[in-house]
């Protein structure tokens, strides 16, 4: 996968921070992050003899971190963003969702949105995404095209949606769904470097059994990766009990047709009110969660228990859930995630203490990256995501630690930081 | 008080959006605000008559609204703002909080700090704010001078604390604290114009009996507003009781002594678990609620009961209440308020309904605004603070209306908004 090319080899100098686990932060002051074919070499306080004839790019001051993943966003809703905030999941799903989606038949307004969209991502925090794109199989494949010129590593799913939901966005029927989405993955069968599909029925309630085995079957013969929807709200799970009677929770019809972890590797996004046995049946299968506190709060779901997840290491990652969420910033999704952890602990469970700065810091680095593999940390042998950081303008009379400076910037980065430079494997994207 | 020049006749043209109600949102597409001496005089389609004569100011399609009051921050906080954020109230006021206020006793390390507070407040979208200092009266006064040049109009308050905190921050007695008091307000009488004090007792666990009796006879020696914390955290509360086992609850603790509304208008921040007899005190006194529900979350406090104290018509604002909050923005304040009132609906009363993004727009400009008086509103008579936002960095494929872009900028300030003019009761600051 990674072809490479000597411009990957090289070492940044600067201020070094990187999870070594869930709650330990490894920081080095002036260190040097040695990358060789695009994968770290690991950091050292000085240069190892055997790298003193790499080119070292001096980053001064600044802030070296590990890039961030975004485990769950709907590239389509970004226009609508921070809009019609003001309803709980299944009104808003109809009255704004639906509609814009329905817009991506149009090739002409899926190219404009798309553009845009991959823009700002590119500009953001964030090096990896898992996306959810709709059910049109040309604008899937723009979206895709948009996203490969960024640089970035993404996982892109056309959406599958047979039922219950509105005329303009719903596919005619399973064999239509899966006879599209066969279609669609021939269309871009080799055509990316960095963008690859994922398998994405958007939720129970608008899968027919009939599609979602199919979908299973996909999965086996494509070799898919998988993601979807998971308890994220009350109304949601009832439907859910009414429509699949005889599944035992609402991750058993997920897991009844082979899209749920296991062979299939698989994000679920939100797990805000999973009963005990979907909790252990996550566990059982290594389904990945994609917390997203943001779209959480603002479809008002309520709080995921992450304490609660991390606990029986089941792995977990950060989700901006671009429209749920209206927030492209991972550093903001950190700030969110360690917030609503505290409200977790004061309003619901008191034996489930808040996420620390640092296991915020590690859900959006590793905690998510691995789902793309080694990715996400500075340790030798992870693919070589990078931002550099420039905090002077967020200013104070105070002189702070390394340490400090993260923090504060996990918090302030939009009020005066600015990432100066992204690589993602090695390639400096800007 | 405004000293009116001509400079201050004039109008401004663009997207104007007001509240015109707690939950109406005035909306006028390329209106006219016209501003006398000060004054708005209306929001008009067309210019009337008798204003033709006035200059236009052409704010081609920014968005024209009310500037914003900040009803509680700490202004010796912001040096640590987003620092040391794991710990509840009163571990972090002794860990992180008190170690730097003590540092406002040197007053070159006041001047350097207050200097980058107060600019970085002046490009903020605030245009009024309650301020706690520290207790030292000369920091104190450098503090009022940098905040006089910047054209905000402000309330600052010594702090007053003579018990139950570390050497390091505590006045030697009750009646030391209040000669410095007064020897603070002698100072600073007259000396400003938009920059006025506020009685400051820091709150009920660290003044004696001796030292609030006093603060009520200079509250109505010198007829001076006054400010104060109220029922932020659970083990804050239970310690007011134990220090004033005759109170009948935390206010009533502030109520004897004279500071707690009525005759002596009165900001109370947090108020996050207040009893039913405090509730109706406040509402009976007419005490303002400073809403904070970033430090609330930050401090993992709880949730206010919001709507609850609209629905009994406390007059309620927001309040950063840096550095428990660490974002500056009242945009970002706003778009809290509304998110804890989803949560707080959905996990503690489902009887309370959230607020409307027209509710956490009032309350930001004209709920919290009214507490100087007519401000924070468009209305004719109100002082015309206002701010020119420029939003078109925050790119979509959609075509908008107005009140969907301000409903955007409420989140995504952050993310590509400027604010490119600021005007404070009629006269532009920048």
């Amino acid at each position: 996968m990674n072809k490479l090319i000597n411009e990957q080899n090289f070492i940044l100098k600067g201020n070094i921070l990187y999870s070594k686990t869930p709650t330990e932060l490894s920081v080095t002051d002036q260190g040097f992050l040695v990358c060789c074919d695009g994968l770290s070499q690991g950091v050292f306080p000085v240069i190892p003899e055997n790298y003193t004839h790499l080119p070292v790019i001096d980053c001064k001051d600044h802030l070296i971190i590990p890039g961030m993943t975004d485990l769950h966003l709907h590239a389509p809703q970004y226009p609508f963003r921070a809009i019609g905030m003001d309803m709980e999941l299944l009104e808003w799903l109809e009255t704004h969702t639906f509609p814009e989606e329905s817009r991506y038949a149009d090739e002409n307004y899926a190219r404009h949105a798309y553009a845009i969209f991959a823009k700002d991502l590119k500009l953001s925090t964030t090096t990896r995404a898992v996306a959810f794109a709709t059910i049109h199989p040309q604008a899937t494949a723009l979206l895709m095209d948009e996203l490969e010129t960024t640089g970035l590593k993404t996982l892109v799913g056309k959406v599958n949606m047979d039922q219950n939901c509105s005329d303009i966005i719903r596919e005619p029927s399973a064999k239509t769904s899966l006879y599209v989405t066969v279609k669609w993955l021939e269309s871009i069968a080799g055509k990316y470097k960095n963008t690859k599909p994922i398998l994405t029925p958007r939720f129970a309630p608008t899968c027919s059994a009939a599609l979602l085995e199919g979908l299973g079957k996909l999965q086996k013969e494509y070799q898919l990766p998988v993601q979807s929807h998971l308890s994220e709200n009350l109304s949601e799970i009832a439907w859910v009990k009414e429509l699949f009677p005889w599944s035992l929770f609402y991750g058993d019809v997920y897991d009844h047709f082979g899209l749920f972890g296991n062979e299939a590797p698989t994000i679920m996004a939100h797990c805000v009110h999973c009963p005990e046995e979907e909790i252990a049946r996550m566990k059982n299968n290594h389904v990945y969660i994609a917390h997203c506190p943001q779209s959480n709060i603002n479809l008002a779901s309520g709080i995921a228990p992450v304490r609660r997840y991390l606990e029986e290491s089941i792995p977990v990652g950060l989700g901006t859930d671009i429209a749920g969420g209206a927030n492209l910033s991972m550093f903001r999704c950190i700030a969110d995630a360690i917030g609503m952890s505290k409200l977790y602990w004061r309003l619901i469970d008191q034996e489930k203490k808040p996420l620390t700065m640092e296991e915020g810091f590690y859900l959006a680095t590793a905690g998510g990256g691995s789902f793309f593999g080694k990715v996400g940390s500075f340790a030798p042998g992870f693919e070589m995501d990078a931002l550099i950081l420039d905090d002077k303008n967020i200013r104070t009379s105070r002189n702070l630690s390394t340490k400090e400076r993260l923090e504060r910037y996990l918090y302030l980065a939009e009020e005066g930081g600015k990432i100066v430079e992204k690589y993602v494997a090695g390639k400096k994207i800007f």
